[in-house]
């Protein structure tokens, strides 16, 4: 990264971006810009969020916390194919990484969320994720007196309600947000950020049209598409995706496009989780959605300019929590 | 605990601590002191440790770390009753917390492992709880180019070894200590720490027996004592304790005796998890291994004795795992 610029380089740097700068945007497309960390964050209820977010007390095991699926230690998701919730039940869906979420347009593969707080109340009370009760979840919260203490400094009202506990763990997602990539740097102007092979990458990712759906600040989450234009998709989860929502034939097989960002953490990939590596992912993405087989060099730099969208982690202070009062065995 | 010591409150204070001085010690009775934080720690080995402490990808799983069920943001243990492993199967025994762990003289309730090294060797491979082999877990861990370039330098060999990984867990985990709690503020002079009242609940603490068990360090952790001496106890476990080593029908129902240091954040209590606070569980210890009813007032003060064992919780930044290479699904 720091090595010298070559003369050959800068060449071919110069002429990538004379290339980007001549190429027409797909409709639709939204520019690439950097990564903003979250400028307007309510700290009192992102700490609380905080402790929500990893809390388990909120599912009905006692074990399972927002945290277990959306792990900030390994790119804000779980790395494994489909979710395994209460019980180790198995989901339908690869969980999508929590790291710039709020970015996202909607929330979930098939956009049932409007937004995160929205997001967050679902997986407490779904049966194969946590597995509890939104009534069972307020009643173990509003039991810990230093919790009720806290909702209510920062809620100002004596009782626990679930739009405020989702509120709060929306508010400490908003803060985890990625920026400084080496292509955030490239954007802002530091001209070695990225070496001339990523840059091609970057060039054959525009030029080939990846870009029509991978755009805006998060490379994604901005439009919903459907997952198999020019070759049909074989997929291994029983999801059919946005048409059970809108219940429209035209949605079957539609999805969020996911978010690019930190894409090199957060395999395997696609709502089904089926495909465990980058370079399988973009030849599979060329030759299904695109109608082109990349050749291994250009499937090759593509990924090289991928994991140029790795920013910096997070750093989170594991919260101490507060303890329960006269605990109980789980119900 | 600020508050001025009134003239009554010094008088009790005084008469406590002359109290004190005068009982005779238990047979086999070590000193209380202070915990000390660890003053050898090889820090790239604990540093390691700490990933792998929080790496799921130790279970067959893939969502269940060392922290799952001894949760650094919940005292270092899960607050169940008894804990929860694999595809949601709950063991016979209530996890013991991982904090000042090192101080214990053996290993689990029944002392089967020497050392936390020997410890953090058998969740792994338990089919109850990670029900990971040792040999996946390695396959695992040399499957990611991050870990391999770590234990190389840790270890300064190539390939890596399940004694490895176990002391490198051992030697985080030697870092989890708490000190400065009210009651070691207090031994280490600073008198008005603790309220005449939480005093003479340590002078009760004394005098009653406690002590005979529940000394050294960590107020525990340094013997093996029967459950049930004077009355027997009727357990929600399987666990026969400390004869499931030795064979011995005298170690029926011999368990170590638990740490007593942040006991008010590690409920529910003993060996089955059963009881749920700590006045019930002084209620029955007194009845049990002493022979004795403490009054609700005596109970009391203990009760608020106990709570000044709460010592600092240790600050763990969230380790960021390094990603696997050519992710598969789990076995």
């Amino acid at each position: 990264m720091n090595k010298k610029t070559s003369g050959l380089a800068w060449a071919a740097l110069c002429s990538a971006l004379l290339a980007m700068a001549a190429l027409p945007k797909a409709q639709g497309e939204q520019p690439i810009q950097p990564i903003v960390p979250a400028t307007q964050v309510n700290i009192g209820m992102a700490e609380l969020g905080k402790k929500l977010y990893f809390d388990p007390r909120l599912s009905r095991s006692g074990i399972i916390s927002c945290n277990t699926c959306h792990n900030l230690s390994t790119g804000g998701t779980d790395n494994l194919r489909t979710s395994i919730g209460h019980n180790g039940r198995q989901g339908p869906l690869n969980a999508p990484t929590v790291l710039n979420a709020s970015l996202n347009f909607v929330q979930f593969w098939d956009g049932h969320a409007t937004d995160l707080a929205e997001q967050a109340s679902y997986p407490i009370a779904n049966p194969g994720e946590m597995a509890f009760t939104h009534t069972l979840a307020l009643n173990a919260l509003q039991a810990i007196p230093a919790y009720r203490r806290e909702f209510k400094l920062v809620f100002d009202q004596d009782r626990i309600e679930i739009n405020h506990v989702t509120m709060a763990i929306a508010e400490f997602e908003k803060t985890l947000s990625t920026p400084n990539s080496r292509f955030d740097q490239w954007l802002l102007g530091k001209k070695d950020a990225l070496s001339a092979f990523e840059l091609s990458g970057y060039r054959l990712f525009r030029e080939s049209g990846c870009i029509g759906c991978h755009n805006g600040a998060a490379l994604g989450g901005n439009s919903f598409q459907r997952m198999g234009i020019r070759q049909p998709y074989k997929s291994t989860s029983p999801s059919e995706g946005r048409i059970d929502i809108t219940g429209r034939p035209s949605d079957r097989f539609s999805f969020k496009v996911p978010m690019l960002r930190n894409v090199e953490l957060t395999y395997p990939y696609f709502h089904d989780g089926a495909v465990g590596t980058l370079p399988e992912a973009v030849d599979l993405m060329g030759r299904l959605q695109l109608g082109r087989k990349f050749t291994d060099d250009e499937n090759a730099r593509i990924v090289a300019f991928l994991r140029t969208l790795t920013g910096d982690q997070p750093r989170i202070t594991l919260p101490i929590l507060p303890p329960s009062a006269g605990v109980k065995q789980r119900p």
